[in-house]
């Protein structure tokens, strides 16, 4: 592990990474922000589409409530970098940027987009081992990923405290960035599509033992056409998740909404992570 | 004056503005956030060498203080755009990206690089006039935005209320970068050099009624070879004029500094704001 770039910023540190990732299979970049003192507790975060590891560090205004609270974060680069799948570099919403966080099964990709292992286990452990989080660990998103929050978060409850996600895609085997997605890296079998689905996941009864906080603007450019936040509503209503879901007046899709809200979501995982 | 983005932010609005500047003879942006409810003053904010208007709204985590006390800040452009003067294009210290906030007097730049009377008048002006900040405005600035803010600050000090920088550069006419930009702008004559640097102007008996706040970052790598922040503590000693200079262990020059810090610099203005 290579530390690229470090800045001192409210008393801690913020720091570039570079690694080379097993599950991978390449190089790979993320960030974080370490507080002063000791490390309570650790939330990985997972940016949207187009993003890097660089966007939530520099934009999210998060270094002040995490040095409060003692917490680190860090940040995953949104999918392998360096590559050269078929399409992997032709679109914003396939391939590079645009991992969904899921291990993917087709050709090429299979070999690896595996973000599931590598945010679930390899990071994961890299906060046990690198940063002292000894398993105090939750996961939050943005978007895109908000669903890698929302799915690896379910399916790995016992290593999850907790999750949040601000403006995600909650339901994406029904909307067109998820189909798009994942019929490239899980292929036409829709059926295969569900385990990476976080409504079909609570419909199927898997749900987390803490409340789920869920933030999203109503001035939201993809509200009706990618996000659709009142599916995972009703399937958490059913299933007897407890979800914490806020409809916000005024904001839209980008960083300056999280960082209006992000002190709440650092709270709201201070208190699992205690 | 024509808005090309708008954000929710803060109970606020962030946005990004384009306009047809008597002053520049160009069009220039800005950026501006406006908090929730009546504006109770103004902060200009003027940024460092190869910055626009976009760095510090993006990056600065200011919204949230700025909100609580009703407070808005406008960030200018460092320099015209869309021309092609001389030289102008060849490197991030002289031309776009590197006004220095002077008039300039040489040839083809005097006829756009106005960027002292576009902030101390033109820009003043919008304040005043567009969104109601009554007189009631400070200048701040980071880097060769702090010279700005000094040097503008000080020859204008009937019209700004108060002076705050981040890692400025004080004394021009006596480092690399300063040296540069006013042979570029101002010619070969150092004399004519001294109305722009702040240094030279305290040391001629120019100071203003309140405390400056100069904050600098201790690892900042431009510290002994640019910025020399001890120049304007003797002549502000010399003249009598309070200054609040904190040397910050560990800090170094970028926005990760100015976001650790930059709540200090607005309830600083906000006080004088009232």
């Amino acid at each position: 592990m290579e530390i690229l770039k470090e800045h001192r910023c409210f008393g801690g540190n913020v720091n570039f990474w570079q690694h080379d990732s097993t599950t991978i299979k390449t190089k790979m970049k993320f960030s974080t922000f370490t507080p002063p003192g000791e490390v309570k507790g650790a939330l990985i975060w997972l940016s949207g589409l187009t993003c890097t590891d660089e966007n939530f560090i520099t934009k999210a205004s998060a270094q002040k409530y995490l040095a409060e609270k003692q917490l680190m974060v860090i940040c995953p680069d949104t999918s392998p970098r360096g590559l050269d799948l078929p399409n992997e570099h032709e679109s914003y919403d396939f391939g590079s940027g645009a991992s969904f966080y899921l291990n993917a099964t087709t050709p090429g990709y299979s070999d690896h987009y595996r973000m599931y292992d590598y945010v679930a286990f390899e990071i994961y452990e890299i906060l046990n081992t690198k940063f002292a989080a000894r398993n105090r660990i939750s996961i939050a998103g943005h978007s895109m990923g908000g669903h890698g929050a929302l799915t690896i978060g379910l399916k790995e409850k016992d290593r999850f405290k907790s999750i949040s996600a601000i403006s995600p895609i909650v339901n994406p085997s029904q909307i067109p960035w998820g189909q798009k997605a994942f019929k490239g890296y899980l292929g036409d079998d829709q059926n295969m599509w569900k385990a990476h689905d976080a409504c079909e996941l609570v419909k199927s009864g898997i749900t987390h033992m803490n409340p789920i906080m869920i933030d999203q603007g109503l001035k939201d450019d993809f509200l009706n056409r990618q996000l659709f936040p009142e599916n995972f509503q009703g399937v958490c209503r059913m299933a007897g998740q407890e979800l914490n879901l806020r409809m916000l007046e005024g904001y839209d899709h980008s960083y300056y909404f999280i960082s209006s809200f992000i002190q709440d979501h650092i709270e709201f995982h201070s208190e699992f992570l205690k």
